[in-house]
């Protein structure tokens, strides 16, 4: 089993399904195309027609897209159980995966992640000013802690228990962290919001990327 | 159970979880909110905090976003078969629903669904012009290609029987009708694509769509 990445620095979209892939314990390689090349579409096209990185390839097939690899994932290890066993909990936690997969372009664009905005490293930027922005960073409040008020008990994260929600959230935790976004002010009011971001920081399998990120940056 | 949607005549995310519910023989409601109107967002809030359409009401929760509600259908009605049956077919069927869940954003930019570009209807417009549009067309065409090749020979829906994969590219054969595109100059070189445009157009949940949209325009 091959997974195909960009770069660790700031490919969001790899580090999803890198996660839940580690949560899985399955046994995988890492081909690593580095974004923002001459050369990268070619390297990406070598692996994929959909020209996208993140790409798995197992089973003699091609699956591509973050999301369609994490269901590729919950189908081929149940025992991983990589969503919520509470049926409410399961159909919240997939609704705001797809809420996050189609959406929140604002936040992604006005805090994109690239060489300069690394999703892990000691440098942080500014906090973004644009409205749509802010109207993003307050939705992800309200996801935050709605859920955590309402499925919270089992565990630190998203749904109790780590789920498929939490790799998808992981990528704004760290866009949270180097846009020193404070959450207070975006609705955070009972501080939920701002202690699951420090969980999902926290989530050693992201140390390591992060780490491995540091390490191989050109 | 109750579904919140756009106006039929050009809520291109309603139409997809409604083919699947439809598909799966399910009793619902159907709730429109019109688009568009000074009062949307608001009317929308009153479902749900994610502030889009569609929206299922069921056993006491809201379930947004049309792949979300798309995921719950596949759960609650596994008779219905709403991903194809053979393990390859449902892997890449999955990839491009979400690779579509994400992306194609100037498609639906430039050949956008509005009052004057409805999914229905006699009404056509000139071809777009976008380099970007004609890339995700281009795309688009490559994908009903090879998947029609590689699977079509159990019937004549994407993957053969009709899965997921042909709720959520209902839309895309409606802009291409309405939009006049000339799919043949895309890549359509065996007329492979074109065929399964047209299969998808003569869908009869989706022209009752179609004849309810024009029968409620306002």
């Amino acid at each position: 089993m091959e997974l195909v990445i960009g770069d660790k620095l700031y490919s969001t979209w790899s580090l999803r399904p890198w996660l839940v892939l580690k949560r899985c314990g399955a046994d995988f390689t890492e081909t690593v195309v580095r974004l923002n090349r001459p050369d990268t579409a070619e390297q990406i096209a070598l692996h994929s027609p959909a020209g996208r990185v993140p790409i798995l390839k197992v089973d003699g097939e091609t699956i591509w897209d973050s999301l369609a690899i994490s269901l590729w994932c919950a189908e081929r290890y149940p025992e991983a159980r990589l969503w919520p066993a509470d049926a409410h909990a399961r159909w919240q936690a997939r609704s705001v995966v797809c809420e996050m997969h189609s959406g929140f372009m604002a936040l992604r664009t006005e805090c994109g992640m690239a060489p300069d905005h690394s999703m892990v490293g000691p440098d942080r930027c500014p906090p973004p000013k644009g409205e749509d922005t802010a109207a993003d960073i307050r939705r992800l409040v309200q996801i935050f802690g709605e859920a955590r008020a309402r499925f919270g008990v089992s565990g630190p994260y998203l749904y109790g228990e780590w789920s498929i929600a939490d790799a998808f959230f992981t990528p704004v935790a760290a866009r949270f962290r180097h846009f020193q976004i404070d959450l207070t002010a975006h609705g955070d009011t009972d501080g939920a919001a701002r202690a699951y971001v420090d969980t999902l920081l926290a989530q050693p399998d992201f140390i390591a990327w992060g780490e491995d990120a540091l390490a191989n940056a050109a």
